[in-house]
């Protein structure tokens, strides 16, 4: 039984402790909160606090804060040789305070209050100062139901930042396209299976295989026409853009 | 029962092939291709032919061809007063011949060669010159398992450039993701729970509401942090102009 001391009360936070309490080799100990409010709820399945000078013993503390604060929470915890573990995609590992043996614990997905989240769909990025404190760690995620990958500190850099790509900048076009139905009073609801259907295309096949349209057929005849149809000037350059890395990527 | 005529043998005629011989109210009662080969393995199943002077009588035909093509096959129709429909996002109903009734029967939807397709997940989009059509190309597209939806052909456009953006465009970032995780050593495949969660997420939320990220917190330090670790140049403008959509579409 790994017994885990929860700090923090976020989306990660929460989808932690719902994973953790699923699993029976997991056992949370503790949850802290600077402001017990938000996890008053769940005062009756654990010993929850906001006193940091009373954490409780515990193998392995999970911070799982905003990334701006985990510097000084870590610098205030109340004991020293421990293994911490902060869950930032892009915190350096040595924001943790050195007084205690620090890691990382980065479940790669999108977290939605509220919403269920089988973790067998959350990678868990592993990082470790101390080889020793890997295998501990590794069972602590694959606990949790996920997946585990260990990598070092510029693999996960590459991976926040891929993120950004295939999450934020991917329903930012998604939005572009809410945009342009709306204009011409069609539902958007018609492209919610394209959307599904591109992004299960990905899971067998490489992006550069699944590659299809105008740009990859070099269509100039659409390119032009659908150029011309875009009323906002950002759509157009957005359009622009990335015909050109579509056009890059497959040569000529 | 509806009796179809499919013209044309790529991915489009094949899927429509595949859920018309599924459903009960549907005949196919010819398949035309100019070059037989494609549909040979079919002629246990269907009437085949490559001899378009020949044509059968059906209720409905269908041309599943590229786009260029379609004004030209539609002439060489050897018949008129027929209800013909072609398959495509962008070409104009009236390039289809007049001398015969025309129509649109759009599937908006990613079809790959050999990979299986539900047609629960296949919006088909009508349109038709006589309204009096519109009735039998409904039920066909109900037959096929697909969802109806009427439209007309400025929010057909609008679909097909949408479509463009959430299909393509959005496959283009999994491509950018898929090098800048190469170029670390770490596997693209830690990814793909993120990319399908995050167009899981826009079939319930808007993308408005979706949205999260280091753009629409306006996290500075983030962003000038993965602009300086993106080494080519085309992934750092696009990292710039979706953040800058990002941040025009949430306001300040």
């Amino acid at each position: 039984m790994i017994t885990v001391t929860l700090i923090g009360a976020g989306n990660v936070a929460q989808h932690l402790f719902k994973a953790f309490s699923a699993s029976e080799k997991v056992h949370v100990n503790q949850w802290f909160n600077r402001n017990i409010d938000p996890i008053k709820e769940y005062e009756n399945e654990v010993d929850i606090t906001d006193d940091i000078s009373g954490l409780k013993d515990s193998d392995i503390y999970i911070i799982a804060i905003s990334d701006d604060a985990v510097i000084n929470v870590s610098k205030n915890l109340p004991f020293s040789n421990k293994l911490v573990l902060h869950t930032s995609g892009s915190v350096n590992m040595h924001h943790i305070d050195k007084k205690n043996h620090r890691g990382v614990f980065y479940p790669l997905q999108t977290f939605t209050k509220g919403a269920k989240l089988n973790f067998e769909d959350v990678p868990i990025c592993i990082e470790v100062e101390r080889k020793s404190d890997y295998s501990i760690v590794k069972k602590l995620a694959i606990a949790s139901g996920g997946k585990s990958y260990r990598i070092n500190s510029d693999q996960r850099a590459a991976l926040h930042l891929s993120a950004v790509f295939v999450n934020n900048f991917t329903n930012q076009l998604y939005r572009v396209a809410h945009e342009i139905t709306e204009s011409q009073g069609v539902e958007f609801d018609i492209l919610k299976p394209l959307i599904l259907e591109t992004a299960k295309k990905v899971q067998t096949l490489s992006p550069y295989k699944a590659q299809t349209g105008p740009a990859i057929r070099k269509d100039t005849k659409t390119l032009e026409k659908h150029l011309k149809a875009l009323d906002k000037e950002i759509h157009k350059d957005i359009y622009e853009l990335l015909t050109k890395a579509i056009i890059e990527t497959h040569g000529n």
